[in-house]
């Protein structure tokens, strides 16, 4: 197994980066090689010794922002970090490809370098949010600004694969709607309810926000739209929350002493809620294993993101994917 | 100025709802008379002897519950509490009325009774949320599923008016969107940015998920499926957290002990994220002033609700209302 990492995306690239790849190899010997793409003379330093001969290095100086408009940084930078990166397993030299940089561009790469899945019209990005039954998917989490019901039950169908991957048991999915009653909602969402009501998958019905860190299904399908805003404020509100601690702390010495006694359970908790700690999420519906990782992942992180690609890439699930399209499709 | 109250409606009505009236009553003297519509055999035991003469009962015995669809049921019970004590501000006897019930019902009850102002399509529902700067105004935080970018302009006009009257400063507006720049979003954001730059509002962009509980806005504007969305998760999300602390404190004595020394500061934080202790927020949009309490308020929360009615009473929010959305007209 090889895998592609694209080692200048990211706020910690290549630094961190690097520093998971390494870590990766020595912890999975099933990966023979890691291919780092970006700054050669930045990277070599990096390297761990232990690990140096199971790594190679292809050598680009361009890399996409994550300020910088996603297809048009596709479209102009021919030799960017993570389109070079994405190409390694166009060409079948690499099995799956790990990132850290611009999700967009990420994508953008996915999308025209791979081609999408037969039978998807629209990709998805998937996200795993912390709930109180353990990392729960979101999906799309952002790709697809406005979708139909059919682009909705493809994106649950990619993501019950995905998770039952990773659990080995039957995905539940829900619709995030703004009420739990199916002819309540928009258009959009009532319409999705019998789409996925009627279609195989276990699907128990809609859910709304308060359910969602919950977690009681297991996928959880809505726009992309929605999907950005619920991820988001998650972020904010999990960073926030410490903030307005922090501060009630500050008023009294009891207090203080105590946040000293708790500070291992605080640290377990940010870890909880941490976005970097799940590690990477794959593109769903695109002809290839591209693994999403937080653009402030550090190098566990980065770890994680690529043992995420290993699984996908043991698991085949591309191929799981395209007979579950299929198999959708002739139902119909 | 005389307040009605639903005193039925809500998780622990009539109690905690004629406890809240009557200390209303003891804190604000401007407050001639408070009516209580609901069951006069339940709501008598509960008045305090000194507020007495100042309240007056209406009673009817239909309320409408959480559960029901609230067009129907204000459609068919038409004795409802919410019902009543909304006709009582339609007919000049009180200046406006507070409610912990179904606030669907008291949606429908406004717009049906008291009707819309004028220029207004798509009242909404407003609701405070905590951010690190102290309550900032949401809105449509549920009513309204589908809106066009004019809705979105109303929100924003009215939400305006109704936060400079609670902070006496000028309302920075945001709209709520997948990206800040102004040519991300769906259609419907994308057409809204432009709607909301042109107006005179103070308009300072679009915000992600992420600012939202940063309090970067005094208004935060989206559609109501969206909003509600937002709304439901931060509450979720907001009670998790804890039961996830509260999991890690189980695991060490040292843990437990550091959770009682900070035991009031994590009451404090609690007290900062509850929903409750805001008080109400306004329907923005109807003739008339119907202050929404949350369906889980208790006393204080009740006595907040009727304090906001009463500041909204005081400034003539209806009346501001009426005159900028006027303005907004004029200028197009």
């Amino acid at each position: 197994m090889k895998i592609a990492v694209d080692a200048m995306g990211g706020d910690h690239a290549p630094g961190e980066v690097v520093k998971g790849a390494c870590e990766a190899l020595k912890q999975f010997p099933v990966i023979e090689k890691i291919v780092l793409v970006g700054d050669e003379t930045r990277i070599k330093p990096l390297l761990a010794e232990e690990v140096v001969d199971r790594i190679d290095i292809l050598h680009t100086d361009e890399v996409i922002g994550m300020d910088e408009h996603p297809a048009t940084a596709f479209r102009q930078k021919k030799q960017a970090s993570i389109r070079l990166a994405t190409d390694l397993v166009r060409d079948g030299v690499c099995d799956g490809i790990v990132s850290c940089g611009s999700t967009g561009a990420q994508m953008a790469s996915a999308i025209f370098r791979l081609g999408r899945i037969k039978g998807i019209k629209r990709p998805a990005i998937a996200v795993l949010l912390p709930t109180l039954n353990g990392p729960k998917l979101l999906v799309d989490a952002g790709a697809n600004t406005q979708v139909d019901p059919q682009n909705l039950l493809d994106f649950a169908t990619m993501g019950a694969i995905y998770m039952q991957l990773l659990n080995h048991h039957p995905a539940r999915v829900a619709l995030i709607n703004n009420g739990a009653e199916e002819e309540k909602g928009s258009d959009l969402t009532q319409a999705a309810h019998q789409t996925l009501k009627a279609s195989s998958l276990n699907f128990i019905g809609n859910i709304e926000g308060r359910e969602i860190t919950e977690g009681v299904a297991d996928v959880m399908v809505c726009d992309g739209f929605t999907g950005n805003v619920i991820l988001k404020t998650l972020e904010g509100f999990g960073k926030n929350i410490f903030t307005l601690l922090k501060r009630d702390i500050q008023k009294h010495l009891r207090f203080k002493l105590g946040a000293l006694l708790l500070k291992p359970a605080f640290y377990e908790l940010k870890h909880q809620l941490d976005p970097k700690v799940v590690g990477g999420a794959p593109l769903l519906g695109v002809r290839g294993v591209s693994i999403v990782c937080h653009g402030n992942s550090d190098h566990t992180a980065v770890l994680n993101g690529i043992q995420v690609a290993k699984q996908c890439i043991e698991a085949d699930l591309i191929a799981q994917i395209e007979e579950a399209v299929e198999c959708e499709q002739t139902e119909d």
